[in-house]
């Protein structure tokens, strides 16, 4: 079976060979930019680990794992445009280090890319994988579209808020399992299975950033820790916060939202104590452990021995134990 | 045969029946409207008169067009976003009805969609229609990317101008035929010739429209006359000018480039000399001509009955007429 770390070193040398030499060069060049600075390929390796769950050869898993890396970062490149970021991975992202117009343009052609490496999957499935793939990218482009939409609505419900990180976060990595399930000719009940487990701990992960901004120690986080508190991001513990009982407290929360001059520690202090004071730490870890469990439960379904089981389990567990 | 008004119309029945009430509703109503507000339906109509040529029945030609169609409206919106276009067919454009952002995303969804379609084609040829529309689709991202670098650059030869029409314009319409000819069953031969039919005619097409914003009349054209001198826009009259032999013409001509502040009129009137004086309404037009009639010798070398062939012969013919 293949660990994770061999999938990623595999996913990494694959990207380095995609042929972007070609012109004109500012077309190019910010898809070889953006696939070079970094990222940790959990969705590529998802779709190698997904395969090998069900079969011992991947080479067929390689293009589409591919493809769906280069899609995710298109994702990236579109929406640090829209969210008007300067830096991604510690690197400036493509609108900033060339101009918008190329970072549209190199966007547009990244998601070409992805299909171009999408249909160099077997014939036999290739019907499946694109039906997949489409509804998938246009759940990612709603998601988005939602996350926008809740920047400037303070009475998002956690039932919306959960409904958008599952299309801008989740399903992406429930395809990226699934399609590695479909490449290794797994049936559609197993094949079902993963998605389910990948959509699930999709979600989990998306709660553990929202958690991680406020709660994680600076030394280990890698961003700064409060920059969703200070940007007035709705992540699960302000939407919670915002659906208390108690209109104090709203009050208090939304005049800080709305506060166009502020002391950026102090805010950061006065809504984090907002938060303890409603117990959202544990609160949203028991989300957490609610959606792995479910995630675990999916993947304990599914027809192969459990021994099959262990790199996909113990990745998404070192994944989430990033919490203090 | 379908003519090409028949084939306009089923298009336009299809786009009215695209199911785009998804939510959120500010990311699928810029698509409503886009695929709404007009556009000749030529793409989508080769697609169908392709397949026509080959088989009486064009229903399953039909998907792929609405592909092409909507591929063709996803540029538009994002070349607009890209010139600052405030108008588009008489219709606020999408970045200004709304905003830049929903104008990225909308187009990206727009992409997908066009996915969607191709990928209802039938299964014997769906990795050649993939294979073809991908690269296609780079193509055109390619030559909007040398569309916008040109904006900057006075030294652009004719051939560049050539190869960048070429891709921005040219090869959609070619592929737009391809995918009828292969819906169609043509053979490989068969299906390139048309591929060759609708780059030759697309060339042809974009040098009409060049030599249109110069000599056409105000009352047949639809648009302003002499739009693209105003905004400097490298033009098959244009580019040749910039490579005549007479420097004082070519210094005369960057200095009306040049010019921040300038009689809109006077710069129209002065450049159009420049073009009569060098005898480009003629060049252009031995040009659109040669183009033209390699476009026809592609078709008729195709091999299928000559009758088959009228109504692409003339609705090409009908779109090169209306030159004065």
């Amino acid at each position: 079976m293949y660990s994770f770390e061999y999938c990623q070193d595999l996913i990494n040398k694959e990207l380095e060979n995609i042929d972007l030499k070609g012109s004109p060069f500012n077309l190019y060049e910010p898809i070889r930019y953006i696939l070079s600075v970094g990222g940790k390929r959990i969705r590529p390796s998802l779709t190698l680990m997904g395969c090998n769950l069900f079969s011992d050869n991947i080479n067929d898993a390689i293009k589409p794992a591919i493809a769906v890396e280069i899609f995710h970062n298109f994702t990236l490149m579109h929406d640090d445009i829209m969210d008007k970021a300067d830096t991604r991975r510690n690197h400036a992202t493509i609108h900033k280090k060339w101009n918008e117009n190329i970072a549209i343009l190199s966007g547009d052609a990244m998601l070409i890319k992805s299909y171009e490496y999408l249909s160099a999957c077997q014939d036999n499935i290739i019907k499946k994988i694109l039906s997949l793939f489409n509804k998938t990218a246009l759940k990612v482009c709603e998601g988005q579209q939602y996350d926008m939409n809740f920047e400037s609505k303070n009475d998002v419900s956690i039932e919306e808020y959960l409904r958008m990180i599952e299309l801008k976060t989740a399903v992406l990595l429930a395809t990226s399992s699934k399609i590695g399930a479909l490449t290794g000719q797994a049936s559609a009940d197993d094949a079902e299975l993963l998605y389910e487990f990948g959509r699930y701990t999709g979600i989990a992960f998306q709660l553990q950033d929202d958690l991680l901004d406020v709660y994680a120690r600076p030394e280990v986080f890698g961003k700064a820790v409060g920059a969703d508190i200070v940007a007035n991001k709705k992540t699960y513990l302000l939407v919670s916060a915002l659906n208390c009982k108690d209109k104090n407290i709203i009050s208090e929360l939304i005049s800080w939202i709305e506060k166009k001059e502020f002391d950026k520690e102090k805010k950061i202090k006065k809504v984090t104590e907002i938060f303890n004071r409603l117990g959202l730490k544990d609160t949203t870890k028991a989300k957490i452990s609610d959606y792995m469990n479910k995630g675990f439960n999916s993947l304990e379904k599914i027809s192969v021995s459990d021994n099959r089981k262990t790199n996909l389990r113990e990745l998404v567990q070192r994944m989430i134990s990033r919490v203090k």
